[in-house]
């Protein structure tokens, strides 16, 4: 098993794609049928697949969880770091902190429209940390 | 480790049951003790474990995502597939693009009320790639 | 791979941490490098990774959930069970089944802030099954 962590800077919230980095480690892992593990370490930033090709639906999707889950609700208690920091909790409820993808002929078998995101939810630059596993 | 690809044609929206494919799946592997991953290849249709005995269960689940995830809305800029793209690519991010079931006694260790479905979010029928690992 | 089923006696609805019955049989694999899978075996409770440090970040997300997948709502057909017997499966629908948690050092490679929480969703106590699997 091959295991590498990524450290990923964001600038800002928003869906951050990573499709490349994971790719590089991969290619890294030297496995050529097998299974890619992503582990994000935070609960205010988390993981998803979706659409790459168009940017219009990353702003749509950020757009949508700041309707269901948004700033500033009147029943948040746990408000200590700011306004944004309820709602990246339920943020990361409803995505992943893991995904799994598998590897076939030595690459990511992503589909034709699919990328892997960074999804930030705090409203100033972080550090991320993702903890990586490949094996076959 | 067993690599398999599933073939699932849809034949619109809505929950469809894919536990026997994946049970005969996993049959074919061999594998014993273990585990069976799933990752579907698209970004509008998803994967979901869920009670799989009473059909108003699903329904429900569906309507729910209408109301949470609607068509036409305002909002929405990414619209370029019709009224069911952007939500396609919602109830995808709030679902499952891969899911890990183990294997116990050459069996899916699945609870009594569980199946596992995929959950088509476009209108049209489509055909579509799951990619399955099953390992020991 | 170690396998192994943990049993975790729910007393009500809420998010119940179980880091610590996590941790300990990742202790008795013996894996040092890996990865840790749980798989909850039900469609009225299931799995999320949350910040552990604060109370109020669990509370606040189980009033946020019963906002958007409230009890009693007209839609509803499966009430068999009772009123929280559909909102169940919709919170369960858009949270985990399972995850997948590295192991690095012998230990979870959990972040600073981040606990595994068994999510009852039913009204009454509950015992519930969760399928370990723990590989390097």
């Amino acid at each position: 098993m091959h295991s590498e962590t990524l450290i990923i800077d964001t600038p800002g919230p928003g869906l951050h794609e990573i499709s490349r980095e994971v790719a590089d480690l991969v290619s890294r892992s030297g496995v050529t049928e097998g299974l890619c593990s992503l582990f994000i370490q935070h609960t205010s930033a988390s993981l998803v697949i979706q659409e790459n090709a168009d940017p219009s639906a990353s702003r749509d999707l950020e757009e949508w969880f700041g309707r269901i889950a948004p700033e500033n609700h009147s029943s948040y208690t746990h408000t200590a770091e700011g306004p944004d920091d309820m709602p990246s909790h339920l943020r990361s409820a409803v995505t992943q902190t893991s995904e799994q993808i598998p590897v076939a002929g030595g690459r990511l078998a992503l589909g034709t429209w699919q990328g892997i995101f960074l999804f930030e939810h705090r409203r100033l630059p972080h550090r991320r940390k993702i903890i990586a596993r490949v094996w076959s």
